[in-house]
Order: structure tokens, then C-alpha cells, then sequence
């Protein structure tokens, strides 16, 4: 798309330095917390509509459906959780799904990395958020040193080949990084501790991860210009601001919607031909 | 509960007759369908907001957290998405999830009854909604003679057993038939050929289950008196009225969230001795 208003936000080449990328940064102007989410509840509304298009298209075509795939990835306290809940707040929990990844199971851990991951993926008519994913099979071993150069490489190359099968398949695969600053990230952790209803949400473990900051960008860095290919590319989303984050991403959701061109299905039958006793 | 509203819905003794119900009460008295819509709102924002509390149950205790699992059944067009999307309406995906069961595939059907259906209980601190469930073998074989009499009291109790393990193991279950007259099903029926966004819904051979419709009933009646344990009660949800159907059930959901008393977990740390850098 030529005219694609996220263009600077996509990874494109094959260098990428989250440095030069402001956390802060506004893309949507003119905008203030209110304009925000006046304007994403009108796109959470036309995800909804689209999604019901979607729905209709996997149910009338099972095997060779439409399906989105959106991932987030992401710090803690990115917003991975709250990103999946403002764009598909209008939607209907019978076509859209979050899957979670956590640290691996030891039946998880006993197969090969794609294994929980593809059991999961979107079905036909489906749009499935991944709260993080494959991809942080290559971010914390990487940081933790638990693989070398060759065997991140490898595990770089299954997941584009992987996606390529997703996307040729039927999967429009999105991929967003949402990209915040190390000083947002204290203040967002020390408003989990403080309130005792967020609490839950602060794990003393978490705080290893934010010491080995840099390492993380830089596993990020190498992961995401591996893997922004045609078929699942990556954007890089500013996401200090929370509003203009779910903006982004709302955005990016309804354009790849658009692009299915999705009409409702045609019937089997001829309706004239039905009389409803 | 002495003093529960819903009592007179409950499916108690051991004889049902649907005949008895009238898919067309109100039980909202003094209502009107704008009325019904605020309300209806009002519940579903505090669906959500015990939601978080028994996502943040489930992730502070994973083997032994709170789950929900609400069951739907009825007649096509009885209004089971309808019901799912308007009392989860205001829920993250996060938390939530629907699981819709159709005509068991072949790999299904190499396995007994109950397998797919326990692959997809509710996990600590989830809220699943069944869209159609395990009932369905309980149902259509009958209506159909695929089975005699010994094996659906056999099935019975198996499901009565498998429910019992759920309840026993943290599981709430509410279960629900929306209840729906013949005259409101031939309307809807219509309305979905008739409008061509909605005919993907329409399927010619869901008139062969309207053309047994009193069969079906009778199936209904036998399985649900069967069925309706004090662990896992059935309702029988007038559903003429779309509004007065959500209505109820969100307000069932609410009863049986609020039952659970949800605390905010307390920390395994103590959050005062915790330092962010």
C-alpha cells in the first residue's frame, strides 16, 4: 500500500535499532485522551463489523476461511493485556480468542517450540490475539544465553517458515511490538505494587527481565528484522501513551481487515425455494 | 438460596414439562426493552468486573483457582451466540472464552463423548461458555434412534459423573435452556433468509430438527430432569424476548460470580520491601 499511514512504524529493512524509535512518540496528531478514545471505540466498532464478516466467511468456508492473527509482543507492562481488550472490546467472544504464553510447561517444553504455538492458531473465520509468543523463544534464551548464534538463527528461520505456512493458508498474520521506555516501565510497575487490586500483577521475578533491559532490546532488534517478512511483518507501536497505542493498533487491525474484502457469503441454496413450515 | 429470584425457573424435581413454561414470560416484570437494555448493561459491566477478580484468583492459584462454566442450550435460533456476546459484552477475551460444539468431526467421533468437550473446561480462573455442549449427544441420537433408552440413561449418568468431577474441582456450572416457542423460531428462521447478511446462519437442514420439534422437547425434558444436580442446576430461560433472556442469564452469571466471594489475592511477598531500579 503506498499510501499506508503506518509505513515509518513497519520493519522494513533488514537493521533495526529500537533507539531510534520514541516510546513517546504520537502518531495519531492533533489528539488528545479524550479525542483517543472517542475515536477507537468507533474502530472497535468497525473491527466488531468486519469480525462478524469474517465469522460468516469461516463458517460458510471451513476449510479455506479468512483468519487474522494478531501478535503482541512487548516488556512487561507494555500492555500486551489491555491492548487485546481495547480492540476487541465490541467484539463477540465467538470469533475472537486471546492465547497466552507463559513459561513452558514441562509437556510443552517436551516438543519442539512451534508446537503449543500451532495448536493454537487461528481457525477459519477466527481473529486469535497472542499475548506474546513464538517469539520469545528467541528473546529469552538468547538474553539468558541458553542458545547460541547458530541455534537462534535456526529457531529465526522455523518461525518465517512457519508463518509462510500460516499465511498461505488463509492467515493475514500482524505483528506489533509495543515499545516502551525504560522510565514508563518503572512507573507502571510501581503502580502494580502500590495497588493492592494490581498486586497480583507484580512478580518479584519480573524485575530480572527489566535489569537486562538492553539485552532484551537487543534480542528484540535481531528478532524483528529476521522476521518482518511480506507475509507477517512487524510495526514497532509507541506505546507510552496508552490511548495512542490502542489507536495503532485498532488501526492496523481494521486495515487488515479491509484488505479481505470480505462480503458476505453466498448461499447453497436458492432462499426462494424455502417455505418455514 | 431461600430468598433466590430464579427459583421458579430452576429445574428441581425429577419430572420437566416445557409445556408448563411459557417461552413468552417475563420474568423482569414492569420492564421495557430500553429499561431491559441499561440493565442489561449494568450486569454486564459487573460480569466484567468479578472477571478480573477471578482472572487475578486464577493466576495466584493456577491448580486450584475459581472457574465458571456457563452451558447453553436450545433450539436453532433460541439465541445462544445472542446471549454470549450481550453478557460478555464488556469482558476482556483475556479471561473469557466460548467454545461452540457442532456435529462432531471424525476424529471426534473416534473417541467417546465426553473427550472433546473436557478438552475445553475452563482452565483457573476462566469464565467458558459452552455454545451447545456434551447435551447434544443426549439429544439428536435420541430424536434420531441412533440410541436406545439404556444407553441414554448410561450417558446420563456419565455426564451427571463428569460434572460432578468439574464442580469438585472448582468448577461452578450454570446451565441454561432458552427456551423458545415454535411461532418465534418459524419468525426468526424467516428473518435469516430474508436478510442477506444474515442468510450464512440459515442451513435448510435446520428444519428437519423443526420439523421434530416435540421430540426434541421431549429429549430435553428427559435430560435436563437428569441432569439438574445440585452441583450443576439447569434454568429454564423464557427467550421469546431477547432482552428479558440476556437479562436473566447475565443476572445468573452475576449470582453465581458473587458467590464465589473473590477476594483480591494477597502477594506472596511483602511489596514493601521491593525496590524498582
Amino acid at each position: 500500500m503506498a499510501s499506508d499511514p503506518f509505513k515509518p512504524w513497519r520493519v522494513d529493512g533488514s537493521k533495526l535499532r529500537l533507539g531510534d524509535v520514541d516510546p513517546r512518540a504520537r502518531p495519531f496528531a492533533g489528539s488528545s485522551r479524550e479525542r483517543d478514545d472517542a475515536r477507537l471505540l468507533e474502530l472497535a466498532n468497525e473491527v466488531d463489523r468486519l469480525q462478524d464478516l469474517l465469522h460468516a466467511n469461516g463458517q460458510a468456508d471451513p476449510a479455506k476461511g479468512p483468519k487474522l492473527l494478531l501478535v503482541l509482543q512487548g516488556m512487561d507492562t507494555s500492555g500486551k493485556d489491555g491492548t487485546a481488550r481495547a480492540v476487541l472490546t465490541r467484539c463477540s467472544p465467538l470469533g475472537v480468542r486471546v492465547a497466552a504464553f507463559k513459561a513452558p510447561s514441562e509437556i510443552e517444553r517436551a516438543h519442539d517450540f512451534l508446537w503449543r504455538v500451532h495448536a493454537v492458531v487461528p481457525r477459519s473465520g477466527e481473529i486469535v490475539v497472542f499475548n506474546r509468543s513464538h517469539y520469545e523463544d528467541v528473546l529469552v534464551p538468547v538474553v539468558e544465553g541458553w542458545i547460541d548464534a547458530r541455534e537462534q538463527q535456526r529457531r529465526l528461520d522455523h518461525i518465517n517458515a512457519f508463518e509462510e505456512l500460516l499465511a498461505q493458508t488463509g492467515t493475514t498474520i500482524l505483528k506489533c511490538f509495543l515499545h516502551i521506555s525504560r522510565d514508563e516501565q518503572k512507573e507502571r510497575l510501581q503502580a502494580r505494587l502500590d495497588d493492592p487490586a494490581k498486586r497480583w500483577k507484580f512478580q518479584p521475578g519480573d524485575l530480572d527481565a527489566r535489569a537486562k533491559w538492553s539485552d532484551y532490546q537487543s534480542a528484540y532488534e535481531t528478532a524483528l528484522a529476521a522476521t518482518s517478512t511480506k507475509s507477517a511483518r512487524w510495526h514497532i507501536v509507541p506505546a507510552d501513551s496508552k490511548s495512542q497505542r490502542n489507536l495503532m493498533i485498532a488501526s492496523l487491525v481494521v486495515q487488515a481487515l479491509r484488505a479481505m474484502k470480505l462480503e458476505p457469503p453466498k448461499p447453497d441454496f436458492d432462499p426462494a425455494t424455502i417455505h418455514i413450515e
